[in-house]
């Protein structure tokens, strides 16, 4: 059926993939897993994934716990397209510690979805402010969108940041 | 036509995209055009892209031109999901020089279209061997799959190289 | 009658470059369309391009969204030589959001003209501000200028940046 | 001139370069004066620029001398836009030594003329060859073409090599 | 079970971890779940991963096709301590071509077992060489040994590199 | 006994690294080795390793004391899985200069037990802050954790830094 | 007579030279010009370099315009010997934007002189400052002295850096 | 006499560097010079070092001047054995410019005793700052430490950096 | 007793380092587990270590084993004084592969001894060649040496590189 | 003298360098003692500096043994100008080990004179040959000269590189 809808975009031109027919069969079902794999964030909700791993005590303070390099992929909502990068995810403690193991599974949770960069980035440190109970969390999403990067005048190098912060973390500007 | 697409693969799932329903609205024609672009080379014959700009005397020896670093975008004819990287092209005059910007040109052509980089690397190759009236030609492809990058184990590092040479470069191993 | 001007420019020496004369023939509509494109951004006005893709709700906080490494090519409008380099924009968005892919687009239209380095930055930043709603914006450029690197001293290496900031961003020193 | 030139190019669009026309006043000899040094090698013949310094004695060996990272400029003969990137220049000599300094005055006199970089690095080893009287002599020129970099199709970052050898140094490969 | 093998091993020092006692639970399931995804690999036949996606016809030539940068985990056979690095895994096809998805694939399923590095380097080899029916198969290995590393005398840089070729991939000795 | 908890952790599956078998003997003695080194750090008191080297003179001023670097490994307390990288470690002295390279022991002393890396940041600061009375103390850890790198969604290049502070370096952000 | 002076420094070692007489023939000339050139800033006054090239209007607000990598090279007034790197140089326009080709002209002019780093700085940043009716001028020169890097202890790698700031730049420590 | 004593630490193992003894010979006055020269400081003044080049005059002012990556190597004096890096020193004139190519050679002088790191930061500064009459004297010590890098733990990689102010230059914190 | 050496050696000036002594205590015991850490070689005979770890079995093929990076510090046979750097060993197993944790311990035992460079290289080739009963062996040493880089000219950047390889790796000229 | 040199060669432009008059007194003593310094290598004959460290016995095998970065300056025959760079020096023993140290020692020798870059490479591969009965001696010498980096053409870049081998390392290209 996506066959079907390239027909209609390309009209006649949508024969041109036959180059590849003779060695190649089409195959709808993978196509369908290698999707549902891409937009697979949906199916889980973000907040159920950070669990604490050890309680405060009362006057213990803990300094900032960052995660970077952390890599996603998501699904541009404009051009059903993929965008995709590194994050860098950072909370300073309040009440308790969350395993650091679930801040990758948070991003990639909610990357999978379609998103814009902007709102995949509010959503990230949303969440993790409030599901670690933290004085503050801050976030930034460096993509290349391949909706711009190959797309009209010479923009293949351009990389897209976004940063938010919340707390104490608000006016953070840099990792 | 696209969206119902993808409701069929997800089923219920699908709807989990209206997360960003409220502030952005759908929008067929965009999707059409984005995808239009990204498999616009179909509507093209690369060979007529290689024109002769100067014509080499008798004897008139010229050594290696390469074009490195060419940016290109392709589809992967399996998933039906981009992969892109840089190429770099090189070809030994016999009886003329091309002019070099349409080197890039043709890479683009041959690349906008249901392709595997192995059968990418080898219609460039073909395609400015005989369409230079080459002693040789050769190219080298480094592509990101995003249909192995991001899903199944972690391989986000991946990097796929290709290379393919004809003629007096058909032994070339690197640029 | 580029060729021409050439020739009052050179006098005899004009004849030089007749040393490639053998092998390549002069084609004026290729000169006139290599131009064009580069000085294609008077045709529109960038305040056109930059569309809303989300309208932000009361109280809804967005951090910084800024595109960095934007390549760009500008006509410097005291030597009629080429200028280019790279452009990182940034905006704090007020009311909406806009297509990122549009602030390459704007960039572009902005540089492909005749310009000052120093007034297209101002330019870019400006259109930007007014044409988002933004709370604020912010642009630096670096660029190599052929009528500085290849003339006089030894300034080959020297790199020109511009910067300027306006509304919250005013005071902004580095991306 | 150049601007009325312009003005047939563009029709009515050449009168878009007004946005600027407040500040800035219009000098067409600062005009030719760019030009002019741009195309300046073609009132010198190069072999008159190798001088030998030192006559080596019957039997003395030296090994081979190399002379990287010379910048240079040089003039598109298709789009009479700049091409420029750097060069490195090798010789093997046989009976005299020549002052190296003069090898990037001769690279710089044979590229600021209208050229292909094909030809330009063919030039180059043939002038260093004959005019140091060498066993060797032999080029890489690795340049970014306006006419190719921020037209058509992303090939922005692309880089074009071209080499070239004569006498014992026909087969090198790299330097 | 796994802590009363720690508690054999450093007698009473095993109590020190009680350090971290107040405020961390264990959780004997987390570590088995740990350790089945780091032993994974054995569960799958990699032969069978290897699938080709397009035959090649008579005479119809491919060069070389490279996968470089596959990070991999392992457990060292003789410690029980990961290492772990990356791949980069070669072949030239005969008569088809793989789905070059499926080469990390096949590397995290050989990896994830009890291994030598010098066993691991020649399993991928050898399952490459026979499941593609490749012409030649290649496989370098670099990886850092956590016995190797934080142990006895000050190796913390140390990196171990093995490579294995077979068929017309014998001889090579580097990618 | 270390090998019956993996016989019971994959039931029939344990069987699989006998692939291994012909060439290699179990020896549980080297096991234990191994994981005694990588825990030894429970059997020292780190307050004990930070020896004065100097006493400071009244009003005699110092700057600040810096060893970055440092290389550590350590054991996750929930997965019983390494992590591992460097730690920059420094304070300002107030009435002794402690032996410098018996910071890097400490550091090894408190990594080598089961820890987390938030604790063992603050525990490292809290060390040097009491063991060299000194004005203030800082710690940032930098570590690659095998329980989050090679696991779930493809985060292998993600890197956790924690940092903390006392005294007068409470509020250093970076080093 | 430079000779006859070196001869005078050196006694008879001033004859070793000679071990180079065979090849080559003394040319006094040839070194007057090449001091010459080093020395040449002399004959130009630096403020006649600065040309306005657009008026700012009532109002009109310019961001930061900055040169940076500018290669220069000087002659050390103690020592008679060169010291050479490169200039950042920036200005807060006032009432003109001056044109930027011009800033390296003035780093020329005032470098090839006698001059200490330090001296140089000052004029530059005070050259500009008048030059341009700046708001601010600001000046950094990082280089290599001869006189320093290549005599008694082992300073070879030693780089000297200069800055000074003027107007709103005054406090400025960084580009 | 230096062998004696290598004799009675080690014991019969001091045979053991007998392993060269037969194509080497022992040259107690080589091994005394290589000592001289590594603890030559001790016989000069620093202060004498230091010359003013320039007298300023009354309100003439001048920006920072900093010479970096300044080589040194000096003996600690704990454990006999060498430690070395590099330099940057800074200061802020007041009345005086002094020679720059006397600030590596007070360091030089300063560094070739034993001593600690942190007291030859100290030293530096404070030389600097009375010798120059400075308004501020600022250092930065970076060194890799024998005693440290191959010792017990792994710490080869770790860099101890040393660094303090005075006057207006008391709280710099970083070059 | 090594104090009274440098009394000797120094005379008086031996007295110059009494510029630490108000907080530094003297302890020849430490100096002397210094020296007998860095000395610490001799004890062991290199070949003990390399031990096998799996038998190959008739025609089982296995490529080339090496480990890299691996630091090492050794002792000056002429100066008595340290030089360090790193090892890159190799070997082409024939009849068993060695555990690869050995050949680190192997290149420090070899080096903690007064040794030559190029003696020590020599050793570690011999050691593997025969303790591995191996098909080739080969070793590169890149290395500072203390008394080459802090005395006399300014060679502070010099880096020594020996090489040598026996059997099938004899000609091997690179890693 | 040298002054009045200067003032011959300039003119009246000679008392341009008056503007730093003020503050700087002339010294002739420190010129001199500056540029006896840069030309002191005369006064020593390399070939007595290479002193054999340890016979090799009959049969005795030892690889390459190469010194590279080995910084050194020289002065140019031609203009009697400083160029300066890196030097990497090898040979084959054949009956001796040399000191490693005297290496740089016999560069800094050769290069301290006035010399041309290719003589200097010929020399010191000669001298080395010669001196240590090599089986084969090598050396390539990259350097900047200041007679070419800031004189015509833009040249500032350029890095001239030449290179030499006698006996078995004859034929060798690259370290």
């Amino acid at each position: 059926m996506l066959l079907s809808w390239f027909g209609e975009v390309f009209g006649r031109e949508s024969d041109d993939h036959a180059i590849l027919a003779d060695g190649i069969k089409e195959d709808p079902e993978r196509i369908s897993r290698a999707y549902r794999d891409l937009l697979s964030g949906g199916s889980t909700d973000p907040l159920t994934l950070l669990k604490p791993v050890k309680q405060l005590a009362e006057g213990e303070s803990h300094g900032l716990v960052q995660v970077g390099d952390i890599p996603f992929v998501s699904m541009c909502a404009h051009h059903f397209l993929p965008f995709f990068g590194t994050a860098t995810v950072a909370y300073h403690p309040r009440s308790v510690i969350i395993g650091i193991g679930k801040i990758p599974r948070m991003v990639d949770c909610l990357a999978r979805r379609f998103q814009l960069q902007e709102t995949l980035t509010e959503l990230i440190v949303d969440t993790l402010f409030r599901g670690a109970d933290a004085e503050g969390a801050w976030a930034r999403l460096s993509a290349q969108h391949l909706c711009m990067s190959h797309r009209g005048p010479t923009a293949v190098t351009a990389v897209t940041t976004t940063s938010h912060g919340l707390g104490v973390l608000a006016g953070r500007t840099a990792p």
